[in-house]
């Protein structure tokens, strides 16, 4: 395994060479019925749990490595295998194969009336980059998901999972050999270096699709770059807003969870809005869940009722904590909530409680983001949730594939047009 | 009407200001019902077909303008408005009223065991920039199709079309403001400046998709310089296969067709690829129809039968004429039709003449192209012949829209989530 200190020119022809071969692959994988999907899946799977030493092996490699530079502890967990994790990613495995076959779907067809048939039918998009942080579960669902949609894929980890997703690179490679497809199909870099994404970014006859999961500074980066279309899954700026007739214990548990159930996470609570007229009965509720469990950056109205609050700065609205503070501001009506939301917000998942109905309706016109939801936490903005399946991640563009992505998002279509020599007039 | 020289940083500050507005009027288009948004379409088309004075006055100054500036005939040709054609670009309006509603369509809707409600509702995109050449009725077929997808468009017409393409605007600008609808919901670049669209795709937080139509050059230069997601209307090198026991009749028919009846298309064929065993019987069929109307460049093979036909160049294949040219080859037979058409192709549409079923299965499955036909002509790949009404262009991506893209093309979606106070465990 390299780590070259430089990129070089040889580097480069390495990784043009590759990418034909993971190519080729794709038009291999674009063409396997769902039951030899279903093989190489369930064989990786099986690998996993096989191969767990090695797998373990090779993330003590990484933590050392990760250890001497002086990771933070929420990365260093993040970065970190154990028996029981590698049994939960195996079973992850194993459940992408157990859903339906994404491909060869037939979205519409009509017969015109000059008797051709129009049919519009799922295909693979082809080969997916997808540029990830730390974190070693994201390998093998992300090659399950494209093995899945008959994509080839091309993972880039984190650099301080190097040596991880090598291994788990290799129990797939032996998967997807062991069914006689060329292990190109699942690509995983064999360089740590930033100069590949680059490369990589230029090459839009070789990849199709380009999925950065990960920090705001790596997303714009390629999205500066890329000449390849993007799929952003950035940040989740998610609020909550408390109406004026809310039932306020329903109210206080959404809250309660969609902050403190999870807070590391995109869907979580960053900033709570709470109506005028429902602040003396809502606040007293809420306090009783969480105060000394949670800091909370408030404006002045609402320190008037929680004085032991802290003083919110401005910059504290449209911030993502991902950790046990929100922000909080009282606001006029639902109108005031949703301009809120239109300025900070981040299209990711936004909530109102009420038992309004009128109020409701306003709320999911107006709100612009991938999830609107009425009287329930962020937190189920997840493909899981929702029923996908499994997710890539969630997306915040509006194009292609929006919110919870699953194996739909990674496929594209092709029209099948059948005649019997029509010709045009 | 301005033609600065220089773009400097005032015009870039009133574009910002512009952008702004053409934002502030996509939250209003968004909200439209279909009632309104077909007043505002039925307005425009009255208006269009009221100031055919002022429409062809505009026309003459383009045309003056373009005259001394030596443009080609064939860019004359599309320049040019006449009375005619000015009906016609009003019917077109008239018929995208006449279409479903694509906004607020539920795509899915699933109860899921919490009883959460999770349903997936159509939205319209936001602010999309569409960039096209000299065509003044593109302005008003993508006004109206921007429109009834409840989005705002940003328009930006070759600078020959320049105070056609203002005409034009006013029209619809008027319609707009008589439905009390912000008039920079459709927002035709007052600027003829190309630094103007190098800045507008800069703006990934004002605009949210573009489309660009047009010469290579053009979107090449989109695509290395967009930070905004695009989808590519790039050329079509469409390739008609001739197998083995094809009905030779047909076949010359469907060749005609796809040649000659419009050869300066997208959607116009450029190589015939004919199966060896097929060529004796069907070069005679297809000689009679062609020849002398139309310029052929052979491979050595196909020049044994038809020795009047001029030799290819490598460079023949995978080149788009345009024109009443296209190249030729004999092929071993489907796997090597395949083959070339995937070396050379550009995934617009591809069509195979056979009668055998399980070549036609091959085809359709192993030619990655938007469109693959068996036993019909490639002219057929179009919005109005798939039934689609209305088109803003044939996507050759696999991103979001590929092929024929109309109002659904135009449209993302958000997921509406109703509970009753789910928390998530």
């Amino acid at each position: 395994m390299k780590m070259e200190t430089q990129f070089s020119k040889i580097a480069e022809r390495k990784l043009t060479q590759a990418l034909g071969r993971v190519r080729d692959a794709s038009r291999v994988t674009a063409l396997l019925t769902n039951a030899q999907k279903n093989l190489i899946l369930r064989e990786a799977a099986s690998g996993i749990r096989k191969y767990e030493k090695e797998l373990l092996a090779a993330n003590r490699k990484d933590l050392d490595y990760a250890r001497s530079q002086k990771l933070s502890s929420a990365m260093m967990d993040r970065l970190t295998l154990s028996a029981e994790r590698i049994q939960q990613i195996a079973a992850s495995v194993d459940a992408v194969a157990s859903l339906q076959d994404p491909v060869g779907k037939i979205l519409s067809r009509t017969v015109r009336p000059n008797g051709l048939e129009v049919k519009r039918v799922t295909v693979p998009i082809g080969v997916i980059l997808i540029i990830y942080e730390a974190r070693p579960n994201v390998t093998a669902e992300c090659a399950s998901l494209c093995i899945k949609s008959g994509n080839a894929a091309v993972l880039r980890g984190g650099r301080e999972a190097f040596y991880t997703n090598q291994a788990m690179a290799s129990i797939f490679k032996r998967a997807l050999k062991k069914q006689r497809v060329p292990e190109h199909a699942v690509y995983v870099l064999e360089t740590a270096h930033r100069e590949a994404v680059d490369f990589l970014l230029t090459r839009e006859k070789d990849i199709q699709l380009v999925i950065p999961r990960g920090g705001h500074s790596l997303i714009e980066k390629v999205v500066a770059q890329s000449r390849i279309p993007v799929i952003k899954h950035y940040q989740g700026i998610c609020h909550v807003y408390i109406d004026d007739n809310a039932d306020v214990r329903k109210a206080a548990a959404i809250v309660h969870n969609a902050k403190l159930q999870r807070p590391g996470v995109c869907n979580a609570m960053e900033t709570l809005l709470v109506s005028r007229k429902a602040a003396a009965r809502f606040l007293p509720e809420l306090e009783k869940l969480i105060k000394g469990r949670c800091e909370v950056r408030a404006d002045e109205a609402s320190r008037r009722f929680w004085p032991w609050a802290k003083k919110a700065r401005p910059e504290d609205f449209g911030h993502e904590y991902l950790d046990k503070i929100f922000s909080m501001k009282i606001v006029r009506d639902v109108r005031d909530a949703v301009d809120h939301i239109s300025r900070y917000g981040s299209g990711h998942t936004e909530s109102i409680v009420t038992r309004n109905k009128q109020n409701a309706d306003f709320f999911v016109q107006n709100v612009d983001a991938s999830s609107v939801m009425v009287n329930a936490s962020t937190r189920f903005a997840d493909g899981f949730e929702y029923g996908l399946g499994a997710e890539i991640g969630i997306s915040t563009d509006k194009i292609h594939a929006r919110g919870p992505m699953g194996l739909e998002g990674l496929t594209s279509y092709k029209y099948v047009v059948t005649g019997s020599g029509q010709i045009r007039k």
